[in-house]
């Protein structure tokens, strides 16, 4: 028997503010960081890695809630836990005190993801494989007793969601050696379109991302549509009007002022228009997208749970399902997402970037394909360049594909050389960066 | 010139899971805390207070979050501040890096409404009025301003908030004046019917409320069908049936199984059911009254924003918006949901319980009667019989009726000696009571 005997967890935050990668016109100046949990245990080969995304200060705030949430694992079997991962979610949500806070949102609920992505973390390295393959092998009720199918009853019970499931299993190792044949799960490209970069570094990106085989290009809009008109005018000159451009104007608008905007940029052909407006607005996504058809919808990264999700799937409000893999609470809380969304027939095309979210989501695109979907058409999973060199299993992009992870684990290990040198504030870049700007 | 020099907050928890006051199917062991500021001026004399509720673990995070909200404050001017209180709101709820956090909801957004309060507190001191008189005598652009219309625009515009604020304008003295002339605002009581109590204090608590002259009495659900057929039974028994009975159930239900309970209790015929199923869930809250009608829907004391109340009026899915004090960002927040109710003729009967709701509470009441909704209709705000003790400024109910608050303030100070008792780990009840739990 392997005893959980304690919990490490990290504030991890890297200097992203200094070259405005991921600036947009929400959020200008983040550092990416990471409430990055270790469960430790009495087999010093095995741990189990996770974390959740921050953009720097309040990351703080994720380190304690995680702290707290992971506290009543210390002491527990590894085997007891993986054999019933969702009975251990369900334990753990169910802490009224800490719920309070939330419910199932916020601080408390991206600790909860932290933590309950190191137990997946855990579960998939003790059975030696990647997390994708630990799901795929799940038999349909596994996978259903593991999904919080809790408040989602009158959009699918859990009947449907076996049913689902089964009728998809026999054809699983199919669709395994289709991944593999094909080169890996499609993805679309972030790098380039950052808000604050200027038109040479966005049309030089564009253009080197095109040469690297991506035929998918994500631009951020929002903060002037004189600017934005002359930023996607520079985009499709480079990329022509074959590939696919998405815009995100990450929610800076009220929904009238949404449809004006997007009706604006129409003319350039988006597939989708993503974040238009407050996250939480389930109608306003629903009456923007019936407003701005054929430019399609997309929001998640901030969809805070499962019963919002429900609701954009009850109201038609998505074209595209953007779910977050460290902003749900955990596999749990996605595979019901992923069922769902599979129920309503609204591809998940999952947001990745900041801090090892491309890590995560290409075991849970996978995942989709193989034991859910059972289809690529319409989905195609988000990549971010950068900050892949702190992960010791880090996701590999080739020819817009993310190649199948093949060690075990759900990728999210972070260098223990990374910590260091970035946990806030006593790591050395920061403790260095500090006594400067005191000494400035 | 009053400067604001410094910011205390204080992890404040009243032990009160140990006489399982506020039990319900939810929560059944709740310790009632406040993250509770004080803003500090070079003024002795001024102060400004406020906090959020939380039902104890985690408070710590609230409590760490607020102090971070706050810190942009120190260093103002009272008086530039308390002359543009939407300016301030705008300004810290614009920090990109802690709305990640939410956004707008969870800890970080508690966080805000305790900040926030404090603002309030001390601008209705500096002005020497009861917060409620402070508003009732702001123009309606000066209360347009304040107010967070971000995002509300397809259910609200400014225009039209102004325009409702103008017509009632003429009239508010005469309702001061009715308020006055009837001993109050109209409330009802809680303390009767928590899950934890058995049937002899059931009875003898619902009894004592009506010779207090109550009229409206509500009762926590959802444990148990059986049992909660009883104890409705005894509740008619006591308050026979022309006084209200309300239900709550804490979120413990599905939409289909809230239909089928509530259905099986209608015969009690009572005036709300309250918290049905998930507090997120609007399209869920919009089936249920569809289906249990006459029983109306009532929720929103966990009601996360703005955005989630604008769904609920927009959905049709509330007969009563229960607005929360402290978890909405405060008044600014708060004015807008007023608003939003006022325009889609939803009656406010806001929650409170807990530490100091009833004391914030009051004051939103007579405000929103004085100068918002104009009409006592279908109102009735909830009171708790506990823990006013320890609040400088208790509010006072006399037959039924908060009696209109006559302190300059929010009415939210705690005593020094309450604090200095119930701080978080280290007051002297806790740091004893700790000891004895380490000895035994």
């Amino acid at each position: 028997m392997t005893i959980i005997t304690g919990v490490r967890v990290h504030d991890v935050r890297f200097p992203t503010s200094l070259s405005l990668d991921g600036s947009d016109a929400m959020n200008k100046d983040g550092d990416y960081s990471a409430a990055y949990v270790v469960l430790e245990t009495d087999d010093p080969r095995l741990t189990g890695c996770g974390f959740t995304f921050t953009i720097g200060r309040g990351n703080d705030l994720c380190v304690e809630a995680a702290r707290q949430r992971a506290q009543p694992l210390i002491g527990r079997s590894v085997e007891s836990m993986t054999a019933s991962l969702g009975e251990v979610y369900r334990e753990l949500a169910s802490d009224s005190q800490l719920r309070w806070l939330g419910p199932e949102k916020g601080v408390v609920h991206l600790a909860m993801a932290a933590v309950m992505n190191a137990v997946w973390d855990l579960a998939a390295r003790r059975a030696g494989k990647p997390l994708w393959r630990l799901l795929a092998e799940m038999s349909p009720e596994e996978l259903v007793d593991a999904a919080d199918l809790r408040y989602l009853s009158d959009a699918l019970t859990r009947d449907e969601a076996i049913e689902m499931l089964v009728q998809m299993a026999p054809t699983r190792s199919e669709r395994i050696e289709t991944l593999d044949a094909r080169g890996g799960y499609p993805c679309y490209t972030t790098s380039a379109g950052w808000l604050g970069y200027d038109d040479q570094k966005l049309t030089r990106l564009l253009q080197q991302a095109m040469d690297d085989g991506y035929r998918h290009f994500k631009l951020k809009v929002g903060g002037d549509l004189h600017e934005d008109v002359r930023r996607l005018g520079i985009a499709r000159d480079v990329i022509g009007w074959e590939s696919e451009l998405m815009l995100d104007a990450n929610q800076v608008w009220d929904v009238p002022e949404a449809i004006d905007w997007v009706s604006e940029l129409s003319r350039f052909k988006p597939l989708w228009i993503e974040e238009p407006t407050n996250p939480d607005d389930v109608l306003g996504h629903a009456a923007i997208r019936a407003a701005v058809a054929p430019v399609g919808v997309a929001t998640g990264e901030h969809g805070m749970n499962r019963v919002l999700f429900k609701q954009m799937f009850q109201a038609k409000a998505l074209d595209y399902c953007q779910l977050d893999a460290a902003r749900l609470a955990s596999v749990n809380e996605v595979i019901a997402v992923y069922l769902m969304a599979k129920k309503f027939g609204v591809p998940v095309c999952p947001h990745a970037g900041g801090v090892g979210l491309c890590e995560l989501v290409q075991h849970l695109s996978i995942f989709d394909y193989v034991a859910v979907s059972g289809t690529l058409e319409n989905r195609v999973t988000e990549y971010v360049d950068h900050l892949h060199e702190h992960f010791v299993d880090p996701c590999i992009v080739v020819d817009g594909n993310y190649l199948l992870p093949t060690q075990p684990g759900y990728s999210a290990e972070i260098y223990e050389d990374s910590v260091s040198t970035y946990a806030f504030p006593n790591g050395t870049y920061w403790a260095a960066r500090l006594a400067m700007a005191d000494a400035g």
